[in-house]
């Protein structure tokens, strides 16, 4: 049986259990609790020394991480369906996409360095919101530009059914409704993520609906 | 012909411009200066709203950005020689090193950041560089711990030819080194890194080769 250690919380745990659920595969949840710093533990590391969420173990043992590497790995395990085109200058449209979350957003607004600003650097509520939201801005102004104006944006990032693109962007919506960003400037944006929440896959990957959901 | 905008010092662009000569593949640079902030000028945004180099502009006049996601298209275009092993569990592999750097190092110490930290937190050199040593210590540890027990290893991040993983390793790797990041607890980042530096394709690449650099 293939294993997820994850985090309900985690954006790039969630991308996996969006994947895994496009997919129709079947899988355990091993919550591992990053509040309380578990992904620090021996235990944990011993799976994977980033210390980080998600780790996939696959049936034969073998421990896979990072989120993007997991989700393109499933896909060329299972093919169908297909979270990538086939054409490369749309395969990197969509990689592109997803990296602008997962590259540019995601990274500078996850738990480890919203904990290291209010730890290390003394930031109040108000300052380590303005920081998750410049970043937020940032990104999803580019995004809305990019789905809004390029041709191959349809009911989804790209086209009319899920990619990677979108794996990344409902997560990093979830995220950023958490941390209440106005994203009434996104219409394109609401809209494909509305899309995409419509589907079992995708809702029953939310945090919601996690075992560890608290 | 293909045409690269870039910046010389710019680790994104530095890992395109290795893809681009390991490929053997002529291109034309474009210099953005991001100390001058030209990637925010109308000008640049039309190719690319993101406002960050790379953008690669191919023979067709289509725009790819994401350096990763410019990277696998130039991969997959050109397959050899190439950046990924076949078997899919290793090109998960493989992509987890790079995104090791690209997801959870890079993002948090390039230039954006690093004005953020001193222009809007005010923070003085000292917090900045506690700042970017503190996520490539993270980040080189893990990488270390991967590289040295698992057994994809070799001459390179992956066995003993340049990978993806290389390509993005390398320039994080100038870019620890000024800023005078402590590497002596990386011994087979070090090794790794000295033998990408002795191909052409890595040497050609560098910051201080770019028509840019002053």
């Amino acid at each position: 049986m293939t294993t997820l250690y994850g985090y309900f919380r985690s954006s790039a745990a969630y991308r996996v259990r969006i994947v895994l659920n496009l997919k129709g595969l079947a899988f355990e949840q091993v919550p591992v609790n990053l509040v309380k710093g578990e992904q620090r533990s021996e235990t944990f590391r011993a799976h994977n020394p980033q210390g980080l969420v998600p780790a996939l173990v696959t049936d034969d043992g073998t421990t896979l991480t990072q989120s993007l590497a997991i989700c393109e790995y499933l896909d060329e395990l299972h093919p169908s369906p297909a979270l990538l085109p086939l054409e490369p200058a749309e395969r990197a449209r969509v990689r592109a996409l997803a990296q602008l979350v997962a590259c540019e957003i995601h990274p500078l607004n996850n738990l480890r360095v919203l904990k290291y600003l209010v730890n290390e650097l003394k930031l109040d509520d108000e300052a380590k919101l303005a920081w998750y939201r410049h970043w937020v801005t940032g990104g999803f102004d580019a995004l809305e530009a990019m789905l809004s104006r390029e041709a191959g944006s349809g009911d989804f990032c790209h086209g009319d059914t899920p990619t990677l693109a979108d794996v990344c962007l409902v997560p990093q919506v979830f995220n950023a409704e958490r941390f209440e960003c106005d994203l009434s400037a996104y219409p394109r944006i609401q809209r494909i993520v509305a899309n995409c929440r419509a589907l079992d896959a995708f809702h029953q990957a939310s945090p919601e609906e996690q075992p560890d959901a608290g």
